[in-house]
């Protein structure tokens, strides 16, 4: 019926790295064709933002002149111009769960956004996936969506997809799909067993009836947060998994009703579960009284997703002609909201290299390679820190502990996406960016230095102790804080080295401190980062540029 | 897996039908299941509202106390409280098309939605089925989304259905799916061949990049009338077919940049096309010059929608323990927006049957067989309507008489709905509800009065013989002219018996010529409700009442 169409560029998948990397090659004058099995709208998860995320997300924007963009990057923008179903995220919340008893108020954190950046946001992501769709379409992108792949070939000139809807021709080839990427299969890039340590299998909705968990909790008991557990993304944890609480319905002009709720379960203390999903959703909640209560009238409206084990990788991501992005190489944990984080990293290096190689004919392997280093790294540096959270979980000491370890890494990433931004718009030089993709500590704030990384690698070799037994988990939280007090990458102000700190708010005072830190008792380089981004965020809050 | 699941009432689909009924019999007790094959969130065609509907609505609301339906009944309410991804909707606009020639400003035709009602609006769907589906859920319905029935069994006492999870029972089965209903397949209720007079098939699908249509017409040809074609639903009418062009980015706070679009084309002037909807869209566009302008630039952002003939029809509605709704019966053609308004019509019959049936355990056929009646008759009109309509787009002066018949009606229907409120509202009495579903001329606006199917029925016959070329288009627009004229339930002040007066414009002054004719000449029946009704547009608009 149809004839073989021939592009540049076909992209697998339209969801939000498809049609973001489709809109940054089209806006560029590459031709791209967006291919999808499925079609818009669609729910899909990864609704939470982190400043990281937002800062790559900005720094896309501005180094692929894609106006569009910007408008993810904040919680007002998106409101007035993507979508007005979004949620508002002022804070990452994090609740402690014994079974049958209340929550301990000193059995809390929450990491406060702070006002120097923007509010993150939770993404209603039917809306905001179907925004970037139409934004791809408009700079020049064709979309096919109903169409299945059945078969990929790639030669030395380019690769054809053969589909249900007739042949593709492309002189690279994206896979931007997921789990069930037709490209890993073909070329067998499946690690089996999988090579990632964390183990955890996904039980996810979307709900109405959801209180704000504040309301929710014996007001003797009330924690004295900075700021309310509803406005942010709040994290039950407990022996075992964790649950997320993205609502969307928590500001004042909110129209959606909705509240994203999802377990991330370690199989080994919860198998598979065979019956009705809604029963194991309640059976897990009744166990922790004040879970129990916010979930009391919670009435699903979507079906329940359940899956078995959902950690995959890859051992690699770039062949000749193809290179995936990150959800079609691997996948960890949605703990922590890395999962578009990762992506955006991808998609900022697999673009210009893409822009590039349309323009002098030259899509050799190597070219491509850094994509795969720093994404395969960021993977697997997530899932270091997802297995310390979960071995955590057993008792809050540790976890008061770990999340450290996670926070200290957002908060570095975001300072380096927010610099390298900077630096670009100062010079117009696009060698700043190498900056991020040089090792040997890839996808690293710090590439080129290992202190980030021992610090992880101390966390989890105790955490593995933990698991085997050898270790008592009141020393390895022990451990935990003596290497980050002594570190002289962890900007003390914040409260990271104190476990008697469990609200990170970072309030202009204590970044006025970090500043002194930065010059005096910090390491050179990551001082002077942390100094160049403060600086940064500032400017762009007082004066609106950057 | 499942165990048979048991309810009062089993609903077949969740769209707008299914789960408005779901949420009024939830409210009011009935326990209930809406089952359905797919999936939300989801496109849906019938986008484009009318005073006729949203009076409806508000009748819903105020006979079912369901406040959440108000807020289906006005741009500004849904706007603020389900979704700000809809479109405003000012004026139905009529433009007329002849091959190769630009528009001809005298052969334009609006009906602008005066400020005494609220402003209607181009409903985003997916938005509105999914809001509408949590509410639904709220009140308690239990939905099954991706169940798919396999088969249906009707007994004495209720009805199973057999699904791909397992079986459902229940007293009663409202099927509110649509063309596909396994109802009408099983029970072989569809009309083969189909019965209504009306051919046209469907095209449809969302764009981007489509300007306002006055920004695509020559200035010196532009018709002043009374509101802008892009704050409202534009028909581009020529030989054979029409198109609507239903913008959702048509407001200063617009978040969504969709436009939607369809052809419905006549099958015997344009038969199915093989290739790809693109180029079919493309080649009618081309022939008109102004119509071609406005999509010059647009893309496609969803699969085309291309399908044979849409029209069908059922020899009956209500079985033991089973009735469907409006459009798993039968579908005429999306002119003039009747679609959901037969859907509110049949709802409004069917819930208080179902309440009562579920409280005195009397399911039986008779109390039902008025939906059908009331429905079938609705529909059988609306196929009349458009089959004239069809028949004067040949030739731009008997489309501008048959579009008046029309208009009446829709004019008349506002009025009904907005008195039968207003009077339960006084009266608190059920039975005012009767007043709708009484024949002979069942859901006409004055069921007991012939003189509106008069109008219908002489104008159907004049186009009958204007398509045997036994009367001249020119005669046939006259004799229609004609009978407006002397028909006393014609208020002339709206421009209705005038060929040119072509924008219908009912400003605060024509309402007082109205209502003096009201008194004066008008059928006293008529002339009653019309002056009821338009007291009570005034008291709510001036009061905030009713």
């Amino acid at each position: 019926m149809e004839q073989r169409r021939t592009y540049d560029v076909l992209i697998l998948g339209s969801g939000i790295a498809g049609t973001i990397l489709g809109a940054i090659l089209a806006r560029h004058g590459v031709s791209v064709a967006l291919i999808d099995g499925g079609t818009h709208p669609r729910m899909a998860i990864g609704e939470s933002t982190i400043p990281y995320t937002s800062a790559l997300l900005r720094l896309l924007a501005g180094r692929y002149d894609l106006p569009e963009l910007r408008n993810l990057t904040s919680f007002s923008l998106m409101d007035r111009k993507v979508s007005a179903s979004n949620g508002i995220k002022t804070n990452f919340g994090f609740v402690y769960h014994r079974p049958g008893e209340p929550v301990r108020p000193e059995e809390t954190n929450q990491v406060v956004i702070p006002k120097l950046l923007d509010v993150e946001h939770h993404l209603f992501r039917q809306d905001v996936d179907a925004y970037m769709l139409t934004v791809a379409i408009r700079y020049g992108c064709d979309s096919f969506q109903g169409v299945r792949v059945t078969d990929v070939h790639q030669d030395d000139a380019g690769v054809t997809l053969e589909t249900t809807k007739g042949a593709f021709r492309g002189r690279y080839l994206a896979d931007a799909s997921g789990y069930a990427s037709p490209v890993a299969k073909k070329y067998g890039l499946r690690e089996e067993p999988c090579s990632l340590k964390h183990q955890s299998r996904g039980l996810f909705t979307h709900m109405t009836g959801v209180p704000p968990f504040e309301d929710c909790v014996d007001p003797s008991r009330r924690a004295g947060a900075p700021r309310r557990w509803s406005q942010g993304t709040l994290h039950h944890l407990f022996d075992g998994g964790w649950m997320w609480v993205i609502p969307f319905d928590n500001h004042p002009l909110a129209r959606n009703s909705l509240v994203s709720v999802g377990f991330l379960l370690d199989p080994r203390r919860y198998p598979k579960w065979e019956g009705n999903p809604e029963r194991e959703f309640r059976a897990i909640v009744d166990r922790y009284p004040d879970m129990k209560r916010q979930f009391a009238n919670a009435r699903t409206v979507r079906p329940w997703v359940s899956s078995g084990r959902i950690q995959y990788s890859s051992s690699a991501m770039v062949l000749d002609r193809i290179c995936l992005t990150a959800h079609a190489a691997g996948f960890v944990d949605a703990l922590y909201s890395q999962g578009l984080a990762i992506t955006m990293n991808t998609i900022n290096l697999l673009a210009g290299r893409l822009i590039s190689a349309c323009k002098d004919n030259d899509f050799s392997r190597e070219r491509f390679l850094p994509v795969e280093k720093v994404a395969l790294s960021m993977v697997r540096r997530h899932d270091r820190v997802v297995y310390a959270a979960f071995v955590g979980f057993r008792d809050y000491r540790l976890w008061n502990a770990a999340v450290r370890v996670w926070a200290l890494g957002a908060f570095l990433g975001a300072f380096q996406a927010q610099n390298v931004l900077k630096a670009y718009q100062k010079t117009g030089d696009v060698k700043v960016f190498d900056a991020m993709e040089l090792g040997p500590h890839y996808g690293a704030a710090i590439p080129t230095s290992s202190a980030y990384d021992d610090l992880l690698d101390s966390l989890v070799a105790d955490c593995e102790l933990v698991e085997k037994g050898s270790l008592d988990v009141e020393e390895a939280a022990r451990l935990t804080f003596q290497r980050l007090s002594q570190s002289t990458i962890v900007p003390p102000a914040f409260g990271l080295t104190d476990p008697s700190v469990r609200f990170f708010h970072p309030t202009p005072p204590r970044m006025l401190k970090t500043m002194i830190w930065s010059k005096t008792r910090a390491d050179v380089e990551v001082g002077a980062m942390v100094r160049k981004a403060l600086r940064g965020f500032a400017a762009r809050r007082l004066l609106g540029v950057g």
